[in-house]
């Protein structure tokens, strides 16, 4: 329901007096749980619960329904029978409380009825323009406040990460580790089904939230995905989003008659957005929090640059292997960096990066080591590794390592005390002062490399966000195309008229004409040329190639003659089903590098466009990337790098550089394509020929298919 | 030094007396801490503190000298400065001591001098005889004895995982966190500079311990390839043996110049050598652990088939994602499990895999559900998840994790308790039984993960041990070739050599001569026949094709003349300082696909292999897999499957098959040619052509590089 104006959701985190609808005295229940929490956790305004047959809850005044409480209600909370619920919520519209909680579940998730019932309860809500957290949620938690409105068993620790959640008991499990753990969080809100608000109000929110710092999500779907980037790419500009997304999804499946589609895997879509979003993408529930726990306290490091600090060779070359295959970068310190470390540390220590202040290194080598490397312009960051040794001095080092992050609070530090026992207290100590601890040092690097991931994304995001550069097109020309398939019952385009549509977009193709006799088919070569290829035309044959469907270099009459009756034959074998429409007659190209270039739509994240190695073995060189539409130059490119072909289209082996400039051109074009043509389904092009520098590239075979639902929708509308 | 006759560690371990040089009464010295380790953590046998200023060491008697205790020692553990160690030594082999752990440092790691020091102890060592870990160790830890024969400031609990580390200090640090998480070790053993005993020894006497279940290790290097490898495919046929490898190996670097050498990572031999050796790689610190853990008590998986139970749908979807992602099945149970699941859950239990009892499932939830599960003979192994939700019984329910595994122990449990304080004493209770319990559920999959690793390792490895064929092949031509090339003061073979060279191992290769004139190459062409092929022929030119030094259907003696000219004139023009030798002449081959097979040597593990797609774009399609020789079939085969191009070489697109048989028996050869010709540095045969099945293959273009040092090594011997 994002289509409302953008909702003021601090109310949910801030309210001065809250109702709770199902208050309980009996132990177990989750309207005891709630008043409990709110009580016990702090929460300073007016606890207010409501229950028919309860005078008292919890020591609480109780009234029999919300009418009869004689003050303001801000926020309400509900946990009683889904049936009853409706009501309440016309009670909260008379009243004009404009906030709620539906903690019951039974509905969506229980099957149709319940599903009618939520149906019925979002069309209340909408009526009021009551704005709802649910139903089917844990709750919701603001550590500041403080507001514990949930039925979580405990309380978090007050921090800086907001953590936004689809699954409620990944919320319980989370906040009982996250005390064990000593991680402090702003908020946890649970999603449940998302009937009103859902994850894009929440990133909205907590972008705008003081306390948080990070904005942390598990996520099993995405409702509106457009939004989803839209509001994402803004937030992520101040704010990191790190993102666990769980779930395969299955809309690869459909997809599976493109090219396009049947390369990309079934989360293809996911990561593709993300990456469009500016959102960094976790892989597990650990690399979640190790990546988020440094927002809280940490500054961006400038760079990619950092230092080991260890008391022992093996845990440093552990962390060494982790940082470079991570893409981190081992610095190289100031000359003067090393000569002072030189002249204060032991003989036997390695003064290069990683430091290794050896097992007798104590307060004293690590202050000292610590302090030159914050010092030194070459370090934009710090991993400090402490194992138990006979010298050690783990507590006196973590103070150490606080009172050094205050003095240089612009460069991020990470630790790892690799211990259980003896480094317990230390570590204790680092994490009370907010140095991101890990027991194992490839964690600290997570934790750091999640900084710098951020860092890149602030930096590359407002050259991202520029707006897509628009190229001349003739829009009047495909929509008649469009109208005219359509219109003819089909929904996949002939050769001819893809290519028609194509070149309306100025993207580059030859000319090519669907002969539907022979004596067509002659004058149409006639007109184009020969040699001329010729292709059999049919929306239902999509490897050509293999049943002899394509002819090239046709030089004569004759062969025209042959080829044709050629072709319609071996496709009325091969594919007795299949509509064959005739034979399209194509200017003959010049060989070129083959690519592919496509387009599919993602249910969620409407056009996926790929870009990579083409040709018919194009699905077993599995080399193409993808990205969500539109895009612009900046994005066409990072697109076509990633690719292993870019390097050959540089020019390898002494042979002449290609196209690249007009490949990438021409990905902005389709982009521009389909995203002035919703109702484009699917595109390929290939082979996508790309010849040398400059000279252009060739799109000789364009296939289109169309949203016939989308089309006959906007033909009513063009018509109304 | 393994070349020695297999050593009995036990004593190492089980000694029944120990004397400690070095024996200290002074806290903070090392030879403190070794004597009050062996008393404080119950060593039952002898100690003999050695000390020549004490006459009593810790309540225990101490000895001037090894010499002055009447009775026997049996291991001696030696603490004082470097230089005095020989003369220890020397003592021990008049004495008849057989046994040393050399803790002190002070040897190689310290420079020229050390390693000087170093050589000599390893000679005095030799000379007597005595088998010594270290220098530069912790000690080694023996829990079953027990006997701590370490300065690390803790004991580990008792258990069944043998842990071998080339990082004292990672012993250490993972000795102090395994008490916290209660994981338990049979033995800690330390490595060190492995003057003598190396992770082979280790690895091979673990194998042969009762109290070791699994073998983990932390290596740096890997002293002996070969070794290393011929004895963990035994072991690991009996035991696992799981190592974590860090420190980027430089050995890439040399091999540029081959196309093997330079589209092989760094660390492409250890994952190559890993996996014929049967050792599982672990990723991280965290990685190994979580592996190795399930072998202490969890029995080997049937098959992959992965059954998940969990009290909430987030951490569900979680789990299923990563079993789906490391390769796990996520089963389908049986129809009647399925039936009763439904009459005994709540009816919006989820009674599909994964399995949710809901919030509401305790203890008899949890245990039907388990019950029935491992009843299954479609479960090969189960993941128990639980959230802290308001219902949850996690006590008792571990209780019943734990006494339905004993009442089916055939079948692996894991568990994941999402939680830290709540679930705090449910997750202690199931580690103390042996049920591997995480916070998070994909740590649950790794450990069942490493099972099904493990399963699989065990049921290949017999007939990866298979004998590699031995073909007919010419070794006396070869070893003329090579004798000839050296004699002529080179180590690369002429394109006419090394295709003589293919062809006596039955490589298929085309007819190719080389001429050094004109004459000469008319002379070639009319004996091959026109139409012929041309190459420059240079040991210095590697991509020919790129300064047009390839001819491909020259047809003419006009032909000839013109292009001898044009390459030697080209030759010279572009690489000044190569050594033309003048032109190849080769027979005409028909065009197949193109594959590139490559031999390099890896200074770990001798000869490398490589096979994928080939051409001139080899190195940009990255499409290729290695293997560590000699290989069998098997392995040849599973190094093609593994490549992109298998798949095209299957036939796709209507397309014939290919000769994969043929490739497969070239690749064999190949292996054999490099393992009887170990002189043999680098090999690459690019493009190898392959054409439709039973049409076999054509290596058009073969480079052999020697080792010269090898082969008057061998000259030598022959003379001699």
């Amino acid at each position: 329901m994002t289509e409302q104006i953008e909702p003021d959701l601090s109310v949910f985190f801030t309210a001065k007096s809250v109702a709770i609808v199902g208050a309980s005295n009996q132990f177990g229940k989750v309207g005891y749980d709630v008043v409990h929490n709110l009580a016990q956790f702090g929460y300073p305004g007016e606890i207010i619960p409501i229950n028919p047959k309860s005078k008292e809850i919890q020591g609480y005044k109780a009234y029999k329904a919300l009418t009869d409480y004689p003050g303001e209600i801000e926020l309400v909370f509900i946990s009683i029978p889904s049936k009853y619920i409706i009501n309440v919520i016309e009670e909260m519209g008379q009243l004009g409380i404009m906030h709620v909680v539906i903690i019951s579940a039974g509905f969506r998730e229980t099957g149709s009825k319940g599903a009618r019932l939520e149906q019925e309860l979002g069309e209340k809500l909408k009526h009021y323009g009551i704005r709802a957290v649910g139903p089917n949620v844990v709750g919701l938690v603001d550590t500041h406040t403080p507001l514990n409105g949930s039925f979580a068993a405990r309380m978090p620790i007050k921090g800086n990460l907001g953590f936004i959640s689809q699954s409620g008991a990944l919320i319980t499990g989370i906040l009982d580790w996250s005390l064990a753990e000593g991680m402090g969080f702003s908020k946890f809100v649970s999603l449940g089904n998302k009937l009103d608000l859902d994850e894009v109000d929440f990133v909205r929110y907590l972008s705008q939230d003081e306390h948080t710092h990070a904005i942390l999500a598990y996520l099993e779907s995405i409702t509106y995905g457009d939004k989803f980037i839209e509001i994402s790419r803004q937030v992520s500009q101040s704010k990191p989003i790190i993102v666990i997304k769980s779930g395969s999804s299955k809309a690869g499946a459909r997809a599976a008659s493109s090219h396009t589609g049947s390369m990309s895997g079934a989360d293809t879509a996911y990561d593709a957005a993300f990456e469009k979003a500016g959102v960094i993408r976790a892989r597990s529930v650990e690399e979640l929090f190790d990546t988020a726990t440094a927002f809280s306290t940490m500054p961006l490091p400038r760079g990619p640059r950092l230092c080991i600090i260890t008391n022992a060779g093996g845990p440093g070359i552990i962390a060494t292997d982790a940082a470079e295959f991570a893409g981190l970068e081992l610095c190289v310190l100031a000359a003067d960096t090393i000569e002072y470390l030189q002249s204060e540390l032991p003989a036997a220590a390695s003064t290069i990066n990683p430091i290794d202040v050896l097992g007798t290194g104590a307060e004293r080598e690590y202050g000292l080591t610590l302090n030159a490397v914050l010092a030194d312009d070459n370090v934009d960051m710090v991993l400090v590794i402490t194992t138990p040794q006979g010298m050690s001095e783990p507590v006196k080092v973590a103070h150490k390592i606080i009172e050094l992050h205050q003095q240089y609070p612009d460069k991020p530090i990470a630790a790892s005390y690799m211990g259980g026992v003896d480094l317990a207290e230390g570590t204790s100590i680092l994490k009370k002062n907010g140095i991101p601890t890990f027991a194992f040092p490839e964690r600290g690097i997570t934790s750091l490399l999640g900084l710098w991931k951020y860092a890149k994304i602030k930096q590359d995001m407002s050259k991202r966000l520029l707006e897509p550069e628009q190229f001349e097109a003739n829009k009047d020309e495909v929509l008649e195309i469009f109208d005219s398939v359509i219109n003819k019952g089909r929904v996949t385009l002939l050769g001819s008229e893809a290519i028609a549509v194509a070149r309306a977009y100025g993207i580059l193709a030859p000319d090519t004409r669907t002969a539907f006799s022979i004596t067509e088919a002659l004058r149409h070569a006639e007109a184009i040329g020969y040699p001329i290829v010729m292709k059999i035309s049919s929306p239902d044959i999509i490897h050509k190639s293999d049943i002899g469907g394509i002819a090239i270099n046709v030089k004569t009459e004759e062969e025209v003659r042959q080829q044709f009756t050629k072709m319609m034959n071996a496709g009325r074998q091969n594919y007795p089903q299949a509509a064959v429409m005739g034979v399209d007659i194509q200017e003959m190209s010049k060989v070129g590098r083959e690519l592919i270039l496509g387009v599919s739509e993602d249910p969620q994240f409407g056009h996926m466009i790929m870009i990579g190695s083409g040709g018919i073995y194009a699905n077993y060189q599995k080399d193409v990337s993808f990205g969500i539409t539109p895009i612009n130059k900046i994005e066409a490119t990072t697109m076509l790098e990633r690719t292993r072909i870019h390097k050959i289209l540089q020019g390898v082996r002494g042979e002449a550089p290609s196209d690249i400039e007009r490949t990438i051109n021409t990905l902005q074009r389709v982009s521009q394509l389909v995203t002035d043509f919703p109702e484009i389904l699917e595109m390929d092009i290939n082979p996508l020929f790309v010849f040398d520098e400059n000279q252009g590239i060739n799109a000789v075979d364009v296939k289109i298919t169309l949203d016939r639902t989308k089309i006959l929708k906007r033909q009513e509308e063009e018509i109304s």
